[in-house]
């Protein structure tokens, strides 16, 4: 006999499709909307439906976005000399989280991964280049992943717009801020090595 | 500046209401389901509002069911003569993988806890106590949670019980098979202590 039957068991799959939901976490959120108020439930529904309908991506960028361009390219205040590349949508977030960068983005879908069999043309690249031809972007900051595949995409990035005469830059890779430099890895205690500052006394 | 807006940030915020779903899921969560197959997303909003309609409680046990009464209380097969109580209908799901017990099920909907306000008379106490009354039944195993509020519930429930002359039991507690002595936790310990039993050899 399996554990669940009908439109629980169903509920309990459906959900464990969803990234980070295991098996339990599926069950113990079953069992919430079994017990939640319908009107809490039918707001979910909705909205899940709502968000594919509603939510495209930005012509320009990549972005998510309710409208043909994002509200970042729409900025008028947004520095049009500055690009930020990223992997995902949700990078753009992160970095607009830290208030640090005033430019724009593009966003690449992804990142180079053969073993995935995600190559280059499987990116936003040729988008990428389109938007760089007319001479106002100055410079691209690279902020793929640091891990292999996202170091992978920004070498070959850099390698393809070296020729343009942009300034092209990588965010740095070092110890996390807060962190205890015993608990890191070697890599980025490596990495935090070779991009030591001076500091200014 | 909001990290998200529109139906997006409305998608995280319903999303991040689910248990065990924090801001980080939530977010993950949301742009799976922005890149996903829509027919994918409509069978999720289908069948979280179809569980809503469908599912209601077992007249006889309080499980969850499709029907008026679960399958396991139309079960014929099962043994009439023992009731197993126990908080949530997930508890029953627990018990059912052991394939260990062959009676009935009676679900309370919680344990009592003065903290949260819950007393007796919030839980199917009552029915309970009808459910007992023709005699039927004459082996009750007391399987709430083995926590403050459980313990509570179970003593409350084997103090009521006692004057009907049945066989009360309480499942075990003890050191968790395939778990390491030196983690048990020293209530666990020592219940493993109290609940000692005699090697035939």
């Amino acid at each position: 006999m399996a554990a669940y039957e009908g439109i629980i068991a169903d509920l309990i799959e459906e959900l464990g499709r969803l990234p980070g939901v295991g098996p339990k976490s599926a069950q113990r959120i079953a069992f919430h909307i079994l017990a939640a108020d319908p009107a809490d439930v039918r707001r979910l529904a909705h909205v899940l439906t709502e968000v594919k309908a509603k939510v495209r991506f930005c012509e320009i960028c990549g972005n998510v976005s309710e409208d043909a361009q994002c509200r970042i390219c729409r900025d008028p205040r947004r520095d049009p000399a500055m690009l930020c590349v990223v992997e995902e949508a949700k990078d753009v977030v992160a970095i607009e989280r830290t208030r640090e960068f005033r430019g724009r983005y593009h966003v690449l879908g992804g990142a180079i991964n053969p073993i995935d069999g995600v190559g280059p043309d499987d990116l936003r690249i040729r988008e990428l280049m389109t938007r760089l031809a007319d001479g106002a972007i100055q410079e691209v900051i690279i902020a793929t992943d640091p891990n292999v595949e996202g170091e992978a995409t920004a070498t070959y990035l850099a390698r393809m717009l070296r020729p343009m005469g942009l300034t092209i830059s990588r965010l740095a890779s070092g110890l996390p801020v807060g962190g205890d430099l015993e608990y890191a890895d070697e890599i980025t205690l490596g990495r935090a090595f070779e991009g030591r500052r001076s500091i200014d006394v």
